[in-house]
């Protein structure tokens, strides 16, 4: 191995919910290379002088290529340097951060990788939605909405069926499609949470049913990023709203 | 609402891989009630004079019933106490902070939940198996290879077949049934991935196909706690390992 990069996770937009080791490695890095979602106070954190580099991705419109990035990793990794590579959430859900280990480990380079809380445990924690729970979510499921491309995700009458709960990420550009699909299998009156810009400015925690849910997408009370949480996590959710408010 | 208690998500073993938040929530704690795999050297992070109370929970012998844990929290919160409640993981994800905060809501005392890292989150990480990735896993599942009460889980072949992932926890009492019924379903060459004892002392690691993490549980290589991960982010592991030693 002839280097190594450092891949950590932020955390959900908060920058107080990035790890203590996350923390740490950010204040030795050479070079820190940033996605869109992450808190700009953490990379205040870096040493100063250190390389910061936006690699931007948002969907649909990239700042770089992952081909330029995943260069970018080689380059400063193969001198020696202290790379950090800096994800929203955790690098391994939904990042594309084994893209980039796989090429640099093709390459002779070493990835390690230090989880992040991921946005849709932080939704969970938010909406006291627990997903793994006696209460009603023996199981629960986490896709996106739309499949790379931009196709809806084909699997999800499937994954309704088969799990206690369903997460979705990345759903809200299609968020009439998904609710309507979650309303013809679990029925208009089953319930849902929405976690809309979880721990950024602006965020919105939604209880409903998923006709309420879909009733409040349309009117644009919600976009991306959102985090959908479908069936038994959200109905325990429901009591715990009743139970802290005397009612639902 | 008469008083709050703040349940803070330790993550996995390492007590570095607490959040930065949560960290804070320890530090100013009057009252700090935490679980068995919460690492020691958090509980140090606590004010000198804080009242410290270990709850237990082994599986299936318990330091304080579920009833003592609520009466406790219950008590010091009405005080005016700043409670933490320090539970390894996530709260919310199989950790029974949702029954907790229920007991409280329904008694007039608010709960926050300070997320964490789950024990899978860490373990997908360490064995670098993405759960959701482009390259194999549009869909994971996360439950446990055993119900409350002991029996098995008898939903495992069904989300087997639903999803390109499943994640199971707390699995390893059951490891000879779960990777019988993932054998019959997938085939016993379909990749897995088993972390035991993540991010603790004794730490293990095994890539392998489900015949051979089979064979392995059966010489007694792990037992609980471990994380199995089995299907489309264990092949991605695979495909990392293979890039990383230029051999499976």
């Amino acid at each position: 191995m002839k280097g190594k990069v450092v891949l950590v996770g932020a955390g959900p937009g908060d920058p107080g919910l990035i790890t203590v080791k996350g923390l740490m490695e950010l204040r030795r890095a050479d070079v820190v290379v940033y996605d869109r979602l992450v808190a700009r106070e953490l990379l205040e954190e870096a040493p100063k002088g250190a390389e910061l580099v936006y690699a931007g991705k948002e969907p649909g419109r990239h700042h770089m290529t992952q081909e330029e990035i995943n260069e970018l990793l080689l380059d400063r990794a193969l001198k020696g340097l202290h790379v950090v590579r800096l994800k929203g959430g955790d690098p391994l859900v939904f990042g594309r951060g084994e893209e980039e280990c796989l090429y640099l480990a093709s390459r002779g380079v070493e990835c390690e990788v230090i989880p992040g809380v991921p946005s849709y445990i932080y939704a969970s924690s938010r909406a006291l939605a627990p997903l793994g729970s006696r209460l009603g979510s023996h199981s629960y499921t986490v896709t996106t909405g739309v499949l790379a491309g931009g196709r809806p995700n084909p699997a999800l009458p499937e994954l309704l069926k088969a799990s206690d709960t369903l997460v979705l990420l990345m759903a809200a550009g299609r968020a009439s499609e998904v609710l309507g699909t979650a309303s013809r299998m679990l029925g208009p009156g089953a319930p849902g949470v929405v976690v809309y810009r979880g721990a950024m400015p602006g965020e919105k925690v939604y209880h409903g049913t998923v006709e309420e849910l879909a009733r409040l997408h349309a009117r644009g009370e919600y976009g991306n990023p959102s985090v959908i949480i479908l069936g038994g996590a959200a109905r325990v959710a429901g009591r715990m709203q009743a139970a802290l408010h005397g009612t639902r």
